[in-house]
Parts: structure tokens; sequence; C-alpha cells
């Protein structure tokens, strides 16, 4: 591979409207190019990436049993319909119509499809267990489109579906896809994750998130070191000491807060602190608006709200929506006198006397008690977690870190067999519903997971296993004894078996060594006139502080070497 | 890989909604399920077959020097208006709004965005000679989708573009890709022509067919023995003796032909030959009526009507407009007196008198003239070469067969280039405009088209190259002795990198034997309670009338060097 034939357009400059580092240094790099929001063309550099991963990915699973195959991307609109999420997937489902006027939905996952195969292919339990998998594009109209193929809209997945008789061998399967799972990260190189995790829209019982660890993710993980706990903080339950409704210790009473909108202005305002503040958030669950309660230094966890209310779309209420339901502007919401369900977070039961808003401009009550101002709120679990708060499972003191989520397995239980009707015939000639599970990994943000977690000033430090290449091979010129040498050092490691790309640019050496640390190639050997003099090159790990020289007739087979010995670490 | 556990469910029955030969077996033998109309899963043994041509053309891309990358399938609007084809690539092209109500578009083909990329990332002439190209998922809302994967809405497209710095460069670079095109199909074991062919609504200036040579083709192919001449029948141009415009013979003269709509029904009713009839067709070319006459046995070609009349859009005319426009009903349109353009072929000039219609009901006039009875007619070559008429090319008669198009190249010229303004720098520091070609593979339907080609009464007959598995190893009992010969055969076989399916089930021999046909497996093993006793194995090539009898201890062996020595031709 030389260089100088490849489409490589390496930048100098950070573009712009590239946000995060993983983004930049796919742009930089010449990976990727946009075509438009969360659309992006994979150049010959990056699709060298996405495709190390995908080998990878299908060659645990045809390990672990899973067969391929290939689903649609466009899907009717009836089997959509027939699993109730044509109405509530939401907005994220790309839909229209056909030349014929039938709708169709660009799919975003595949378990109408897979399911619909299930009940007219799988006839008994001598069937089962299957595992069926794809390595697909997916669509999904993300409102806001950001940080490049972290969170595109356009983008390369692979999903399987479990298909048993049983949950105990549903259980089975969900295992086997586990240590899988455990494989395909272990062997990408990545620093990683299991958590315990949400469902959200895929549904189901169960479920666990494999996160690339980074302190750039945007999620966040509980783990507790004494007991190996470990779950996303969207899903980490808060465990409250025993303790008795606190009784009531003042009167509720109105007092002005002239222009004090958040629970730190109303705090500074009345001389007290945040956490002696109930917010009162507004939602609009499925339509109908409902009222959350959480102290005023903390964070409704949405994710357990929306499980709470059993809804399909939870999103904040707007200005207008807050005037209409409670009376009052935005900043001044409170549960007393509201006729819509209050939801309140436990730990406000356990505290004597709060301010909240008064739902009106300028307005709070202090003195206020649960049990007695609000006794028809409903008490639940629901904020997130926080410093302070006990392991969920054995109460000792958990660390937060954060974590990009790349794969996410889920048990499924019956949700989409049953709505779909797919059964099977068991032993006894019992029609009985198909149990499955599905897991996904997220092929293309591998990738960026894999920069956000590796990259230093220079540029992206690859895990060896999805290096675009694994080598670069830079003449100090692009002619003479120093060009032959390195060509017949390219030429060498390939028959080796090691991808290797030869930069036979006619330009400073001093470009060559920025862009091979750029696109995060693990080994660099330069190939100088000193070192033609000695009989020796210059080889470079990408993260090693200096270069060592090594002798030229044995260059590729210690190359080779490291290459194979390296697996799928970053060099 | 064990029958038992893999998903391949065979049918008895030909499916009662597929039409065609190779629709029916790719269904009974479970390499594809339909989803929607022309929207269809390819089951794992289908998936096999694709991944096969697919990396066969993969390689080959390679090696002649294209650089594989990956572009989006849904592509935004603008980049299409700026080509002009958002308004002219007509119904196929499937168009939606995002949440935000921006335009897209399902990629039928990637000139558009391909181009994109080429003027933003190509500068100078030595960027060049560049050859990009993806294997992809194309969309394209066919009116009538139809075979199965043949004529699919989905399918699977491998698409390459090249980008030089002359037309001579670009011709250099269009004669590697037919080059690569011949390994290719080579390769693939299939029988094969390479045709001049139209160029359609891709456009530019020049293009080659590959067809895949099968009596059920949907295109007509003519060749010539003589000279070697080879050109789909659209674009075969019609060469007619040189002669003088035919004098007048008759008056005008109109005469009652009631119901007779028909050439055929008009001459017989008039008892005279089809061949003395001119057939007047009204077509609706972007949104403009003209009629199009030719002799009453033969067809309009309408890719070469919409060539003469650089129409972007072509239809028949429906029976409101011919009344609109002729003043008559359908069945009895004319030349005389109708104020359309009005195009002839070639031949009826020549031709002193024939009838026409009188565009009016159950009226025809005899006598006609074209010379002076449509002067103002535009005289061209509009109609299909025949049997009877002459060789294009030397004028030798040509023989005419039919085909299935797998493959087409295009020399595109600066058609897009210059749409998107790109450009590069020359060596004299001038920008000029980047000269294109592009080369497309239908890779889902090579897989239909070699069925078309290779099956019988019992299946499929896959060429080795492409076939699900090389090898099927039947024992005739799922347990004891034979199973575990026929297991070690299996294993030893993989070790020894042949493909092979163990028919472990516990079912009757004949349906292992049946279903191992009809997947079109080259090579079928059966390792029986008599050859156990003796030793051997029976080896049956596919198409082979009688199997033989092999040695069990060298049966891999053997196995192993016929796989390896077939290349890609059928057993």
């Amino acid at each position: 591979m030389n260089f100088s034939r490849y489409l490589i357009p390496t930048l100098k400059e950070n573009p712009s409207d590239a946000e995060v580092v993983s983004h930049q240094l796919m742009l930089r790099a010449g990976l990727i190019r946009k075509l438009a929001g969360g659309i992006y063309t994979w150049l010959p550099m990056g699709l060298r990436v996405l495709r190390k991963v995908e080998a990878i990915v299908r060659q645990e699973m045809n390990a672990a049993g899973a067969q391929e195959l290939l689903m649609p991307g466009v899907q009717p609109a009836e089997l959509w319909r027939e699993s109730g999420r044509w109405d509530f997937y939401g907005r994220e489902l790309l839909r229209f119509v056909d030349r014929h006027d039938n709708e169709y939905c660009l799919a975003p996952t595949h378990e109408e499809v897979i399911t619909d195969l299930a009940r007219r292919e799988i006839q008994s339990y001598r069937d089962m267990p299957l595992n069926l998998y794809q390595i697909q594009t997916k669509f999904r109209d993300e409102i806001r489109p950001r940080f490049g193929v972290m969170r595109a809209r356009e983008f390369l997945m692979k999903d399987a579906y479990s298909f048993d008789a049983s949950e105990d061998a549903a259980a089975q399967s969900y295992q086997i896809m586990r240590q899988a799972y455990m494989r395909i990260f272990d062997r990408l190189g990545l620093r990683y994750g299991v958590v315990e995790a949400d469902s959200g829209s895929i549904g189901g019982s169960f479920s666990h998130e494999f996160m690339v660890l980074a302190d750039t993710g945007e999620d966040a993980i509980v783990s507790c070191p004494a007991c190996g706990y470990s779950a996303n903080l969207e899903k980490a339950p808060v465990r409250l000491a025993d303790a008795p409704a606190a009784a009531p210790k003042a009167e509720l009473q109105e007092v002005a807060t002239p222009a004090a909108h958040t629970a730190l202005q109303v705090a500074k305002f009345l001389k007290t602190k945040p956490k002696s503040i109930a917010k009162t958030m507004i939602y609009i669950a499925d339509g109908k608006a409902v009222a959350a309660m959480v102290r005023g230094d903390r964070e409704v966890n949405e994710v357990k709200l929306k499980n709470i209310l059993g809804a399909d779309v939870l999103e904040l209420a707007g200005p207008s929506a807050i005037v209409e339901v409670t009376g009052g502007p935005v900043g001044f919401s409170g549960p007393v006198g509201l006729t819509i369900p209050v939801y309140a977070d436990a730990e406000l039961a356990q505290i004597p006397w709060l301010v909240v808003g008064a739902n009106k401009a300028d307005a709070h009550y202090t003195g206020f008690n649960l049990g007695r101002d609000a006794a028809g709120a409903t008490i639940a679990d629901l904020r997130n977690l926080a410093a302070g708060d006990p392991c969920p499972s054995c109460g000792a003191p958990p660390t937060l870190a954060r974590g990009i989520e790349v794969g996410h397995i889920f048990r499924l239980g019956t949700k989409y067999s049953k709505a779909l009707g797919a059964t099977y015939l068991d032993v006894d000639g019992q029609a009985k519903t198909i149990v499955m599970g599905c897991y996904g990994i997220g092929v293309s943000r591998i990738v960026a997971a894999a920069i956000e977690q590796g990259n230093d000033e220079a540029g992206i430090v690859f895990p060896l296993a999805i290096a675009p290449v694994s080598v670069a091979v830079l003449p100090m010129r692009a002619e003479g004894p120093a060009m032959e040498a390195a060509q017949r050092l390219h030429d060498e490691l390939w028959a080796l078996g090691v991808d290797c790309l030869l930069d036979d640019r006619d330009i400073r050496p001093g470009v060559k060594f920025k862009d091979s640390d750029l696109l995060g190639v693990p080994l660099r050997v330069v190939v100088g006139p000193k070192g033609l003099e000695t009989g020796e090159v210059e080889l470079k790990k990408r993260t090693a502080p200096q270069p060592e020289m090594i002798p030229m007739a044995q260059a590729a087979t210690i190359i080779a070497k490291l290459v194979v010995d390296g697996g799928g670490q970053s060099l």
C-alpha cells in the first residue's frame, strides 16, 4: 500500500464543527467525511478500521454458534404495527411511503423482522436454540446527531437475536452472548466494563451494557470495588437508610422570592441550602402532565421516572404547558394544590420541612412537609445515585466513572414473540411462545470509542487489532537506496501477513511522522541514510517515548513477531 | 457446520408467487425469504453465496488498484438538485423528509456523493488516477419489482468510480475495469458476454454491459460471429440498405376498418400483411406528446426514441391523452393531420405505400407515402434490430441471444464533475474538469443469474466458487459408525480449508440427497454401511450422472484437490 496512491486526506487543523476528540481526529486523519447531519462516508483508511472491528465481531459470533443472515433496511409498517412500536417508537423511526403509497420505515433495529422470520421458520423445540445475527446499516433519526459517528443517524450495527424454548434456555443463550462479547472486546484491545442497564425502548426484563471506559463518555457508570456491582447510573437504584417519614416542624407559609427561578437562587435568597429546597419538574408522559420532585441539589433520573410511569415517551413540559398545568410560570412549580399526579423522590419524605414553589410568579412556600402537604404524592426512587450514596448491592461506597455504550444485550422474554404470535411445538405437542434475547454491538461507534479511549496530542492511539494498518514504513527520501530498502521491507511485511503502509510521498519527513502518528499506526519504521550505512532501521512504537534501532536484515521478522505478540493491545 | 443446527428451511413445493426458476429455487433452497415487495432477507445459506460473490469482486477490485470506501445510503436532496437528477430520476428515486423536514432520498446509485467527495479531496493531477468503490445496499423503488432478487427494490451492488485528468487516462481506467470485470466473471464460473450498451439515466458517452447468458434473461443480445460485434438489442443500430425514398404509388384513401385496432387485425381485415401497415404510437416525452411510427411487424425501440428526443422520461400515452392529441381512440392513430412531432423509422421511407390510422374510430388510410403524406416527420432508426437485419458492424448475419445484466461500465466524461464543479489543478496550474467513469456490479443479482444459468430438475447447479458450501457429507444414519466417519471427514475437510456441511439430521437419506441437490452443493459424499465395510465413501459431482467410490482414508485430500482444481466451475 503506497500512501501516494491512497486517498488519505489528513488535515492539519481541527475542523471547527467537531466537538469531541474522536470526531476531530477521525476527520483530521481522513477516516471519515460528513455528507449530512449524522451521515458520514467512510474513507479507505476509516473503512479498514471498521472492517477489522467487523471481522472480530463476526469471528466471535460464529464461534459462539450464531448464524449470520442479512435482513432488509426498508421495512413495512404492518410489522411495526403488530408489535405496537409503529406508534410508540417516536420520531427516531424514519417513516415514508413508496410510490404505491405503502408505508415503510428505515430500520433502527430488527426485532420485528426477525420475529416475523422466526414465527414462519421455527416449528419445533428441535429448531432451537437458534441465534441469528447480521452486521447491517441502521438508521435512527436522532433529533440532534452529534460527535461524528458516535451518535450518527446512519450507522453500522451487529444485531443478534436468540430463540429458545424456555426462560432457562434463554438465560443460557444470554450467558453465551455475554461471554462472546467479552471475548470480542478483549480482542479489540479496549478497556471496558459490563454494567446492568435499563432496557429502554427495546424492552424486556433484564439487560447489560458493554461500556468502553473514557472520561469523555456520555454515560455514567456506578461501580462497587467491594462487591463488584456495576450499573449504568440510569439504572442504579438509590438505597436509603430505613427511616420513618419525618414529622412536620413548621407551618406552610408563602414567601416572596422575586426572580428566584432555580433551586440555587431560591436557596440564596432565603439564606438556606439547595438541599432544603424541593424542585418540582413538570413532565409530559405519553401526552399527560405529571410532576416529579427531587431535592434541590439532585437530578431527576428520567429513566427511572419513565419506568415508574410505564410511559413510552417522556419529555419536559414547555413553558406554556407549565402555566396551563400549574397556573404559575417556569421556576415556581410546586406540589401544593396541583391536580396532576405528583411523584416525589423517597428522600424527601425523610426531611421535616422543605421550600417548594407556590405555582405563581415570584413566590415559594416554606415549611413544606411531604406527608402533610402533598399526601397524595407517590413516593419512589426518582433520582440519580450520587457521591455519598451507598452501593445498591452491598452498601459500601461505590465509585463513579464514565463510559461509552458500545454493546447492549437484552433478555426480551416473550415481548415480541407474543405480540407477533411466534410459537413452537414443544416436546408434548403443545404450542408455546418462543423466548427471545437480543444482542447489539455498535460497530461504527466502536471506532469512535476506541479513539476517545486512545489518543494523545499527536493523534489517534489505535489498539493493534483495529489500526488501519499495523505498520507504517517511512523512507526519509522518496527515491534512491532508502526508498528501495523501504519498499523491500514493505513487501516482506505483506508477505508475512502484516499490513503495512509505505509512505512513498516526496515530502518532508516531518509530515510523514505527523501523519503516521495522527492515523494511530502502532508501529513506525524509519529507513534513513544513517541506518543504511549501519544496516539498521529505526522502529518506534506509537506510545513509546523513544525509537530503537533494529537490524534491517531481521526487521520484517522482528516486526511481524511484535504484531503477532501484541495481540489487540496498543503499542 | 451441522445441518441440524443451521437455519436451512428447504421447501418441497414451488412457492406460488415465484415466476422464474431462480426465484423459485432460492425460496425452495431456503436462501432467501420475502419481507415485502422486492425486499428480501438473505438466510444463512443465501448469505454465504452472496459473501462469496462479494469476496471475489472485492479481491479483483483491489488487485486492479481500486480503493474501497463506504458511502451513505441516505443522501440529501441538495446534491441531487446540483446534478439535476432530483427532478429527472423519476419515481424510482425514493424520497422522504426527516424529522426536521429536510429532503433526502434512498440512494439508487452514488455519482452525486462520490463527485461531491472528489471535488473536495482531489486537488491536483497528482491525486489521479483514482478509483474508489464500495459494496453497499441500494434502493430503487421499481414500479413492479419481480423475479425475487433479480429485480428487487433493495439490493446489494458494487459501484466503483474513476477519476482522471484526461479522456485518454479515463479510457485507460475504463480498460482496467473492463479487464477486472472479465477476471471477476471468469472466477465466478459464469458464462457471460460483454456487449455495447445504452447509458440510460446514468449518462455518459459510452458503456458496456456484462451479461450472464441464460435463455430466461430479460435482455436481448445481438452478437456477430463474423466480426465479434456484440451489443444489447436496445443499443444495436439497424443498418438499412442505402436506397432512395420510395415514390408514392397510390392515392391516400380513407377506408373503414371496424374494430381493427392492431396491425394484425388491420392487415387481416384489409387482406394485406402487417409489414404493409405502419403503426403509430403516441408517447409522452418529458410531458410532451410525440408520435413514433414503425412497420406493423416491428417494435419501437424506446431507448433509441428516448435518446433521439433527448428525453429524461418517456412513457406510452394513456387512452385519454391519445384522444386529446389525435382526436381518435387507441388503435387508430396515424400521422396524417397530427400537430405533434412525428418520428418515423427509416425503413418506412423506402416503402411506396402503407396503411396508417386515420385518427378516428374504425378508420384507416391506405396508399400512405411517408415523403408525400407526412413530409414533416423526422426519419430515424427507431426500431429493434430483427432477424434478417445485417450486423451493424460488418453486415454479416448476427445472432440473437438472451442475457441477464450483471455488470455495467460507463465512460461518464464530465457529466457529473461539470454539474458539481469537480476540478483539479493541472501540471500547468490551470483548473480543469475531472473526467469520470463508473462501474457497477449487481452483487445480489449475480446469485439469481447464476441460478438461471445453472439449474436442473433437482435444483440449483452452483459454480464451485459461489456454492453455499463446496461439499455436503451425508451419513446414511445420524448415529453410529457412519455418523462418526462422516463427522471425521467433515472435520478433516474444514482443516484443509474446504467448507463442508454435515447433514446430521435424523431423517430419511432420500431427503438429504434432495436437499443437497436443491442447494446446488457441487460435491456430495455419502457415508454408508456398505462403504464402511469396504473402507470407501461414495462421491458424486452435482452434474455427474453417477457417483464413484473413493477410499475413505484419502477422501479428504481427494476432495480438497477437486475443490482447488475445480476453480470456479460447476462440477
